[in-house]
């Protein structure tokens, strides 16, 4: 559950609703049906044209890892990858073969298992690079469906103030109705813009950075494979893997591994 | 025929239209020839001047693909490429000759008609490359034209508001007149917002991952007429051309072909 | 001539002047000396101190591609480059010298020249991709000039309505000098809103994508010059470069060389 | 301390309430805690959807950067370089290994670590540029955290101005009212832009080129351990990494390591 | 001195007061301190709390080449380095060396230096490009400061228009100060428009294609000095550098140098 998530997207409104609020306004103010339909019926409109259903759906079902989180140990990945490098080294690779299905990351297992069958680090690198490339392009993609939406809110909510204004202007002389049209118009606006802001674009944002941090996850996995299949030592691995980590994370896992990479200097001869 | 893109176009102006309804007003306040020449000539006229015939008509025609949508397979053009690999491992690349007048996607029968007329992989890789460029231009430009529609459309919109106002400006004392000009005016923005955001905007996001993905297809078409003309184990490049499937097909398909992906292991002795 | 061209720069304009007068307004209330002062005169200021003399030249003759057209024959040049290859592989290279003369394309002389010369393919290579790069940048230069004014004459056009509303604010009592003032105003609006969005603009866009298409042409000229370079077949060649044309084009073309296609199977022997 | 940091921050803000003192206005009319509720409340809200709190606090700890600067010494750098190559050279890589523990730069030092511990070039190389990549990721993400504040604060604004407006059309004949509404409206607007471009734009820029220069001196400080590794003459090695200083530096190192730079020539036959 | 950048300034700034005098306005309703200290006070702030204090002072030195201009005479280059690559074939590489003093382009002597000692044209190529490519950032940073200030100045711009219209809420039953409040409030808005649109981004536009300018001359400088290091003849020297230049000066060229052009053919036998 990631809740910092859940706690941004309540927030925001709830501030904004204090404000209302504070001011001496009532939240059926902003309650509008007619303002409502205009601006999400409009920007579903948009949204339904541009993109295919199986995107819309993916777009909706990418909110689960907004809302849930994502769970990625680099630090134990690397563990494990160095764990497996130094079984590799010395019971031979075949020895990996039965800890694939422990595996529950399909990536790692995948290629984990191309490198175990023998099949050529070219050939091993090509089609898991194709792999992560789709995935990554599957995240953009969710990404791109809560960009365009935050994209045409607002103005599809400036469309609703203008249609509101335009009965104002049929009885410029009525004050009540013009403060009434008004009114219509600006819950228009107000939902374009909240709706975007406080909702379309983070979550946009919130997917892109969700797929960039997965796709710097496969590749680390696919680097740690490549180099257990290229018979590298345990210790060269951690170091090369380690520079994936943040500072944090970083000088954290050194200094539970101090000891590992202590044997860093006598094992390059068996690299190459 | 994309009945998603044909809801979404009307579903757009019809809660619009709802919404107007709802708030008091009457359609027949927002039909305006007037605003309509000035929206809809001066942004014509702005894309008649940037763009070339050729390429308007390619951006009218491209509409068809938008509603119509485009039919790609990839999961059975991975089974037809493993069948066609594993034929030409087992009785020449010669053999797949037959094949070809069968193949109704042209990319993939002048690959594979090069492949088996045994040209060099990198002269058939040089030449079917240039023909995805060229093909993935084509897309880009399509929506390029509607795109730039989206981006007149609201100014030419405000050009027309403009222009609306002015009328207004001259008598100002004459209520009426002031109402009714302030019509026209926001009409003519009307006008501007929705067919930019409603679509040409949403056409020009359409067209552009059409041929996104059109050129993925090719990309992974290519990739497998190549891997075939090297004479690769038919289970090899099912995996690699998995990598292109999103993760939904990716499991659907793993569990049609798992007979032919228990393979792997004895095979990538004859992959080099 | 590019008659769409000089269609779109005035269907445009007209448009809006055809709307202008159905709202019962007059040409004269356009026509405005001091806001054409403003905004043609602040965005020309603008456009001198960002660019040299030498663009700023270099962009007003780009007019001339814009408003005439390019006249570029691809499948025409396949068919030259094709005849030159067959001559080539008969007769050698050298028999290709008196045809130098006769190419008006410079680029393409000049690199046939080359090739002739008995040059390396490398060196022809870069040095005629440093030409292309020029071109392509040179083209690049004059859209931006264009551009740059687009981007410029809407916010001046601001100033000059907020100058207008100025003389508005000293006089509010006076109705007839605040219609007056905001008309100034508006009218300065205008003049920003339709030079940018009906003529620089689309200007800019037509000068890019000319720029595109004519460094797209130099480079199949180059690619086939080294294609012939390197002696291969005719055929081959002419399957190469007709990946540069579009699906149309294309589609033409193979009916009209089908009997060319027809020799691929036995050529490659020479390919290398 | 970066003074200049301190300075421009408070800078803007003064000059902003001078403007306002000097028109006649009072700082209390601009202190407004429902405007701040909601134009600072809604962006908060936005932000932590659209972040992680790990990302959050990496921007909030990214202000000890702009406010107290970031000290690197390229030209010290490249002296240190220096005599580590004249000394590698002479004693061996290995006598560098005591200098190790008093590099104070983590990157420095592993880099340098693992040049002595004997690592090939193309692991140092991958293992350092991997670190290097992350850092300047780490850096991108933090000012993308501001930008993304700068970008949300004065849509926030708007609707808070918004909201204002609408307890204002509720009562348009109490003028009193009116003004009332519409101050707490511009207020919020006020705060918006304010916060988003003296505060959070500014921030986010400098943090970005922070994080290009701590990049390009981390560039320069693998390269140089590489040139070291490849036992290249310690005056070519000055020449080379004299390129990643600034024409300032530049010429003032020149003048002091002019007896250096004289020995290039009899050298470059050891360096391959 | 670039006439036409100082032109260029007065000019748009003159039209725009003649305009505002055509209106009938006065200067004096133009200037105003406390509009003057918001809108410039506020940017400054900004800008110094962004760039670093060595940033601010390379951009405002940066106009020194936006006022005087540049001198660069590529053709004269051309000729210099095919007249070096003539004479290195002929008497060898060293008899360069006494030319190096009196070469005034530091970038060229340097790398003509490096030639003539012998370094390996690997080294040298690096080394140069390294020295390229901070010339070339520095630029882009120079241009930055100055497109950051014509960003913040018509939002701050804004900041101080409202922060007027706050005064004119107070007592919007004063007509007389109605209109004062209203004119700071404008005055602010066209100093913030014009600063930016007039003076900062036309500037950063002008650095940033000078940057271009100079990084594209020293990469030419970079090729000669590599051919001339090659051995190449100087013919065909004068032919790959020849693609550097615009289609203007190279017709031009041509004709001057079609002596030696005539050389083309019996040279290749030498280049490699």
């Amino acid at each position: 559950m990631d809740i910092a998530s859940c706690i941004g997207v309540f927030w925001g409104v709830a501030m904004i609703l204090t404000g209302l609020k504070l001011e001496g306004g009532e939240f059926k103010e902003v309650l509008q049906v007619t303002a409502a339909i205009i601006v999400f019926g409009g920007t579903s409109g948009a949204v339904i044209l541009q993109f295919t259903p199986a995107r819309l759906i993916g777009a909706v079902v990418g909110l689960k890892t907004v809302f849930r989180g994502v769970k990625m140990d680099p630090a134990g990945l690397i563990h494990q990858i160095a764990d497996f490098a130094r079984r590799a080294r010395r019971e031979g690779i075949l020895a990996l073969e039965k800890e694939i299905p422990d595996i529950t990351d399909t990536f790692f297992s995948k290629a984990l298992g191309m490198a175990v069958d023998g099949l050529e680090p070219k050939t091993l690198h090509e089609t898991m690079e194709t792999e992560m490339d789709t995935i990554e392009e599957e995240w953009k993609q969710k990404a791109e469906v809560w960009e365009a939406g935050g994209g045409y809110l607002p103005t599809i909510g400036i469309i609703g103030a203008v249609l509101g204004l335009i009965q104002v202007m049929k009885e410029l002389t009525d004050i009540e109705k013009v403060g009434e049209g008004i009114a219509v118009a600006f819950v228009a606006t107000i939902y374009g813009l909240v709706a975007a802001n406080l909702i379309c674009l983070p979550i946009a944002g919130k997917l892109q950075s969700t797929g960039k941090q997965i796709t710097k996850f496969k590749d680390m996995t696919l680097k740690g494979v490549l180099l257990i299949q290229e018979g590298i030592n345990h210790s060269i691995i951690e170091e090369e893997l380690k520079g994936y980590l943040d500072e944090k994370s970083r000088a954290k896992y050194t200094s539970a591994g101090s000891a590992a990479t202590a044997g860093i200097g006598p094992a390059p001869g068996g690299t190459e």
